[in-house]
């Protein structure tokens, strides 16, 4: 029976990112893909940093020693370098090549042809680039929740927000990912007796962005952290968030709804909607 | 002869984003396929979040708008949705489809049809993602620098380093992206008195991955905070340097050089080495 079974219903597909680099991007887009087929199970697993033909020969021993007449894998490769692609090619698993694949029609439009090598990664260029994140990521953390004012001017953006709408995991996707200077300040229930923006940035509205949620979400966040507090409560939550949504029409300070979102696509929307440039 | 000129050396090419999300995966891998051209310019914009054919319409105006005889702009497009997709291929520009161009195989492979959607990004499981997210984040900056030594325990790892070699983003970076919860303790001149850990992470051995630079990029990044000083002197950070590779090896904790890396890449090798699950 078991043996029956098995063939009727064949385990989890293997899947391999493989990559000359990190394999963020094989993974994110075949992750992507995979979201397609909903019903189906795969095992995951992400190879990084091949860049040598050696290191492919050993991926492929890899990939080749999983695959049989039932178990078809599938391979996501964002591998530059021509050799090591090739041999990455041999593969008896399908090879789903994200790269080379276009890069024909891209040398094609630039009448130029690619180097087709491992791209130099560490130039002047990376070296400027982390210390901004690194400034960035400092800055982010000394102005956490208000926690500094010093130099607040200097933001390129502040979050405004009562507790637990995202303002810190998405000041320091911003910070990290973009670059950018990113402080976030607390509404407190205080701040809203007043229909003028707290005292500290109140000159500063334009470089204000508010977040909101829903009063569900919030108080479901603000539950995890003071079970059946009055400030964990559905009543205080949704008094908040109403009163947060109308002092940021006031002030004409953009805002969204973090409830439904990621942090990836709040901080999208963010430097879309204030034009903020990626700094990263 | 400016006009000689200019047909001579066009401008930059024009390079479009288009995604369905955040065009994070478009962005990143069309930069790695542009970085293999490194005598040319672009101007890069990127046009996320186009989730109805009204959107691809004007998306579609838009980039053939600025498509001439002699102007061929590239378009990397991560979008799904089938209609959308249809849409968006009538540009008169090269349009990369890094999505449904493979989708074909996936399907081929997995004998599945895709769902062909925008997809549902936001159930449950996002949402705990997003809280793990944020408990990782909150804790890497309640333990950064050794600010707090509470539930150090409970840290899935605990970068050890001299000031200045990238603990704080590389906590952060892997808080965020991977849902990790990550303390990172400073080496001090005085810890290099004894053979021994510092005393918070003594017990924590296991749990503990060195960072190292160079003296030359470790005295640059110090000279930043602090010119002139004796902390930022070539020999000062020789010498820490020399004392903590020297500790890192007594002690058999794995370390990397953070000198010529980026905080991508340095989270790639500390997951793969301390083989740390992604939570992200």
């Amino acid at each position: 029976m078991d043996i029956v079974d098995s063939s009727e219903a064949p385990g989890p597909t293997p899947v391999f990112f493989v990559a000359g680099g990190t394999g963020i991007s094989a993974e994110t887009l075949g992750n992507l893909m995979l979201a397609q087929f909903p019903g189906l199970h795969f095992t995951r697993r992400k190879i990084p940093f091949i860049t040598t033909v050696e290191q492919a020969r050993t991926v492929l021993a890899q990939i080749d020693g999983v695959t049989t007449e039932t178990v078809a894998p599938l391979v996501f490769s964002t591998v530059s370098d021509q050799q090591i692609r090739q041999e990455l090619q041999r593969t008896k698993a399908a090879f789903i090549d994200l790269f080379g694949s276009h890069l024909d029609t891209v040398e094609r439009v630039l009448h130029v042809n690619a180097t087709h090598s491992a791209t130099a990664l560490h130039g002047v260029g990376d070296t400027l680039r982390y210390d901004r994140r690194m400034q960035a990521i400092e800055f982010a953390m000394e102005h956490d929740d208000g926690a500094s004012l010093r130099n607040l001017e200097q933001a390129d953006l502040i979050l405004v927000a009562p507790s637990r709408c995202g303002k810190t995991p998405t000041s320091m996707y911003l910070a990290l990912q973009h670059g950018l200077k990113v402080a976030n300040y607390p509404l407190v229930p205080e701040d809203f007796d007043s229909d003028q923006l707290p005292r500290p940035v109140k000159e500063l509205g334009d470089k204000c962005f508010g977040l909101l949620s829903t009063p569900a979400r919030l108080s479901q966040v603000r539950g995890e952290r003071r079970p059946g507090s009055t400030y964990a409560s559905l009543a205080q939550c949704s008094h908040e968030l109403r009163r947060a949504e109308a002092l940021y029409r006031a002030h004409r300070i953009p805002s969204i709804n973090s409830a439904k979102m990621s942090v990836e696509e709040m901080a999208t929307v963010i430097m879309q909607s204030s034009r903020l440039p990626d700094l990263g």
